[in-house]
C-alpha cells in the first residue's frame, strides 16, 4: 500500500513509524439522520444504531445491540470493518470510545468510556440546539488534562462515527461563512443534494451575522465537530502527536478551529496535526478535501491511503470502490496506520472478508 | 487461531489487543512428584528438573541444567516448547521467575530471579509441611509492592511449572471443601487414577475439622498454589490486568482466595482477573475446568485457545491432540496472547517443530 501526500511532506507520518497509536472514537447522535435520504451510513430505521454497533464491532468484533447478530450486513457494509481489520491485523495500543451522547450505549466493558453529560442533537432543519460552547470547554479541558494512554512514544487518532456528519459539517462551515459549496463528501454515491442542501438551508436560516461562533455552531453543527475543535485546542499545549482520522468532517473540525483561533486572534501550531483519509476521498469527484484544508490559515499535513477493493471479490466491498462509502470510523487513518506498520493491503482484504462471511 | 468463552466475554482479553504482556513463571519443587506413576511431567526419574528446564528452555531457548542437551526429548515434550515459540514469534516484553523452592536452579543470567527463602516442599502423602502461612504473606507483600515492569500498558501472566501439580491442586481444593472428584485434570491421557487418589487421601488424613484454611494448605498444598493466591490479593490493589496461565491448578488458585475471601468476610474485585488456558484442558473429559470455576463466588473470565497439532507431522506433539498432555509453563495462555496480537498457527507449529528437530 502506498500514502498520498495530499498537503505537505511524508515526514509526519515517517516520524511515526514504530510507534503506537492510540485510538479514540468520538461517538454522537445528530438526529439530523431522520431526516429521508440524507445519509447511508447504517441500517435503514437504526441508523441511530450505526455509531453504537460501529464502537462494539471495532473493540470486540461483535455486534451487540442489533438483534439480528449474525445477519450479513445489508447494502454498504460500515467503514468499522476496515478499521476492525486493520487493529486485529496490527493492533492499536489502546481504544477509548467519547460518548458525545448516544442514545444507545455499546454494550462493552474494560474499554475506558468517557462520558460527558451530552444529549444527541436535534436535526439542523430545526435547530440543533448544540450546547456549543459548554461542549468545547469540556472538550478543552478533557484535552488540557489528557495524559494519553502511555504519555509518551504514542500518537493519538482521533476517529469518528457520526451519522449525518457530513451534512451538519458542511452547514457548520458554512454557517462561518467558508465558501465550500462543493466541496464536502456524502456517503453517497451521487450526492443527495437536493435534500443535503435543502437540509443545509434550512439550517442556516437559524442564524444569523450578531451570533458569534459558538451561536452558530449551536444551530447547525453537531457534538463532535465542536467536541474535537476543542480537544485539539486543549491538546496543543502536549507534544502529542495527533491524527485526524476522516475527511471533511474532519477538515470541517479544522476550520472550526480556524475560525476560533482567528476570532480570538490567537496563534495555533499545526505542526504536531495530520489528517489522514482514504483513496475514496481523495478521488471523489463531488467534494475536494485539498481545497478546505487549504482554507486554514495554518498549514497541515494531510495523507491519503491508496487501499482499494479492486482484489476483493465481494461485491458488498467493491461498492466502496463505486463511491457508495468513502471514509468514517478512522477507516483511512487505520489504513495509514497499516501502511506505516506494514500491513499488506491482500491481508486486509482478507481479514474484512472473514467478518463478511461469519 | 481463535478463543472459545469458557465464562464471561470476549471483552476482557479484547482490551488487552496492542498491549504488552509480563510474564511471571513460577517454579517449584514438591516431592509428590517422587510417587512413582503420579505425574509425567519431565523425564523418569529426573521430574525436579522440569521447572529448571522449563524456565531454562523459555529464557533462553537451551536446555542447561541436563546433561544430554542435543537429545530429542523423548515421551511427551514439555509444553514450554510452545510458550518458547510464542515468545519467539511475538516476544513478551519481560520475562520474570519466581523461585518458589527449587531443588536446582537454573543457569540463566540476566533475567530476574525473585527469591523467596522458600524450601522444596515434602509429599502431601507424608504431610506436604509447606509453610503457607509464611508463604502467603511473603508473596501478598510481593504483590503490593510489585510496580510490574512498565508500570502501566501492561498485563500480567502467571504461569508455573510444578510437576504433580495437580495432585496438590485437587487435594487443596478437597481440603477446602469443595466437591471437585471428577473436575481435575492431569498429565496423563488415562489419568492415574488409583495412584493419585490414594496419595490425595493419604494426604487428607493429615488435616481436620479444627485447623484453619493455612493449617490445612501446610499439609496438602504446594508453594505455588498458596504464594499465586496471596501475589493476587496484594495485586488487586494496582490496577494490572492479570491473566492466570494454565488449566485445574489455577482454578485452584481462585478456589483458595475463594476461601480465604469467604473465611474472612472480604470483598474480591475480580474483573481484572481471567483464566486462560488450551483446548486439551477444555476438551478434557476427565476433568472440568468450567465447573471448578463455577464454584467460586467471584465471576471470572475464562478462555481457551483452539490451538492443535492436527497440522504438524510430528508424533511427539500429537501426543497433545491425543491427551498426553495439556497444559503447563503457560502454553494456554501463550497460546491466547498469540491470537490477539495475530500470530498465526502454522508459524506456531513450524517454530515448535524447530525445536524439536535442532
Amino acid at each position: 500500500m502506498k500514502i498520498t501526500n495530499i498537503l505537505g511532506s511524508n515526514d509526519f507520518l515517517e516520524s511515526l513509524r514504530g510507534k503506537q497509536a492510540n485510538f479514540i472514537l468520538a461517538l454522537c447522535n445528530a438526529k439530523t439522520y431522520e431526516i429521508k435520504g440524507i445519509t447511508q451510513a447504517g441500517i435503514p430505521n437504526k441508523i441511530h444504531l450505526t455509531p453504537t454497533i460501529d464502537s462494539e464491532f471495532v473493540c470486540t468484533g461483535q455486534i451487540r445491540s442489533l438483534e439480528d447478530i449474525a445477519q450479513t450486513p445489508k447494502g454498504v457494509p460500515s467503514p468499522a470493518l476496515i478499521t476492525r481489520a486493520v487493529h486485529v491485523l496490527k493492533p492499536f495500543c489502546n481504544i477509548e470510545l467519547l460518548n458525545l451522547g448516544l442514545e444507545v450505549l455499546p454494550q462493552i466493558d474494560y474499554f475506558k468510556i468517557h462520558n460527558f453529560n451530552l444529549q444527541a442533537s436535534e436535526a439542523i432543519n430545526t435547530n440543533a440546539r448544540v450546547k456549543a460552547f459548554e461542549v468545547f470547554q469540556k472538550a478543552l479541558d478533557f484535552g488540557k488534562n489528557y495524559e494519553g494512554y502511555n504519555n509518551k512514544d504514542e500518537y493519538i487518532i482521533l476517529a469518528e462515527s457520526v451519522p449525518s456528519g457530513t451534512t451538519s459539517a458542511k452547514a457548520s462551515a458554512m454557517a462561518l461563512d467558508y465558501e465550500v459549496q462543493n466541496l464536502f463528501s456524502s456517503s453517497f454515491k451521487k450526492a443527495q443534494n437536493d435534500i443535503k442542501n435543502k437540509t443545509i438551508n434550512e439550517a442556516l436560516k437559524h442564524i444569523n451575522k450578531n451570533m458569534d461562533i459558538f451561536e452558530k455552531l449551536s444551530c447547525v453543527s453537531d457534538n463532535m465537530l465542536i467536541f474535537y475543535a476543542g480537544f485539539i485546542l486543549g491538546l496543543s499545549s502536549h507534544e502529542h502527536k495527533i491524527i485526524l482520522a476522516g475527511g471533511t468532517q474532519m477538515a470541517c473540525v479544522l476550520l472550526i478551529i480556524n475560525s476560533i483561533i482567528n476570532t480570538m486572534q490567537g496563534v495555533f501550531n499545526s505542526t504536531n496535526i495530520a489528517l489522514c483519509t482514504t483513496k475514496w476521498i481523495l478521488e471523489d469527484k463531488n467534494s475536494d478535501i485539498k481545497k478546505l484544508l487549504q482554507m486554514c490559515d495554518f498549514k497541515i499535513n494531510a495523507y491519503a491511503s491508496d487501499f482499494d477493493f479492486k482484489n476483493s471479490s465481494n461485491k458488498a466491498l467493491k461498492m466502496y470502490d463505486e463511491g457508495e462509502a468513502k471514509e468514517g470510523v478512522g477507516a483511512g487513518a487505520s489504513l495509514c496506520y497499516a501502511t506505516i506498520n506494514n500491513i499488506k493491503q491482500k491481508d486486509i482484504i482478507e481479514q474484512i472478508e472473514s467478518f463478511l462471511n461469519l
